[in-house]
């Protein structure tokens, strides 16, 4: 594909009688697409990983004592992966480990290794740095307003919008 | 999951030291699931089908003589589906039809049948009503500020990042 043909797509084309915010929700969707492509790629390519993984390991950073495999599932971002396959794969590799829960001996909960935290780290810098050059094009004040409009859309989604209609 | 656990997301979990860009990042892909999520469970209950298929009519409805395969897959906004295997099941259904180009008869070129644009033109004033309400949060103001920076974010990325770090 031509870079000019990498331009043109889908909200790009969108006819001039759609309305407003089917406009808004393409480019919305256009914008992440952008985004997790290129951060999908660079983790295959610099690390070896996927943004499951990367996800997984991320919400596991943020709780020292680890969570149940309910918990885990409950906090991903990425959506379709196959938690127990990730979480397997990454115990295989020494990057988690499965623990008796301190309260409930018969539960498990995942926890990152140190090897595990010390490999996200260095993985969650790069992908840092990524994410900032992504969005070094929004001055200080338009990153401030988009950052609110999105808080404002969430909140009424997540009260006002179920996830079936008839709900 | 309570409704107060779906409050609880990555995004809302990002720890205080997380970097501007970050969060917004974050808040930007939580958003975009919010929405993808009940648009593709809404597709799937109200009218049994798929986002790769809706999307794939979507791109066709717009060109009433058809694409070629290979401009159908460059076209696609949701990535992941097997393009044959859609456009398979559609003609299988009578929603789609592959005949041969007008001007290289050995390619052949996908479009909607009479019944598809119908079928598809029913699923999409749906699926705009469901995206309008899903907006409904944002003033006017706010939504055309907001479709201002997606669209430098995207220009910005377009032209300064490319999809490998080392291109």
């Amino acid at each position: 594909m031509t870079s000019n043909a990498q331009q043109i797509d889908a909200e790009t084309r969108a006819t001039h009688d759609d309305h407003q915010a089917l406009r808004l929700w393409l480019r919305l969707y256009a914008c992440t697409n952008l985004i997790e492509t290129r951060v999908r790629r660079r983790l295959q390519t610099r690390f070896g990983t996927t943004l499951p993984r990367f996800d997984l390991m991320a919400q596991l950073e943020r709780v020292p004592d680890g969570l149940r495999m309910r918990e885990l599932s409950g906090r991903l971002m990425v959506t379709g992966g196959n938690v127990t396959g990730l979480v397997d794969s990454l115990e295989a590799e020494g990057l988690v480990v499965r623990e008796a829960d301190g309260e409930d001996r018969r539960a498990l909960r995942v926890k990152l290794t140190r090897d595990g935290r010390r490999v996200f780290r260095g993985m969650a810098a790069e992908h840092e740095r990524w994410v900032v050059e992504m969005f070094a094009g929004l001055s200080n004040r338009e990153t401030r307003a988009f950052a609110e409009q999105l808080q404002t859309l969430k909140e009424y989604i997540v009260t006002h919008i179920p996830m079936d209609e008839d709900e």
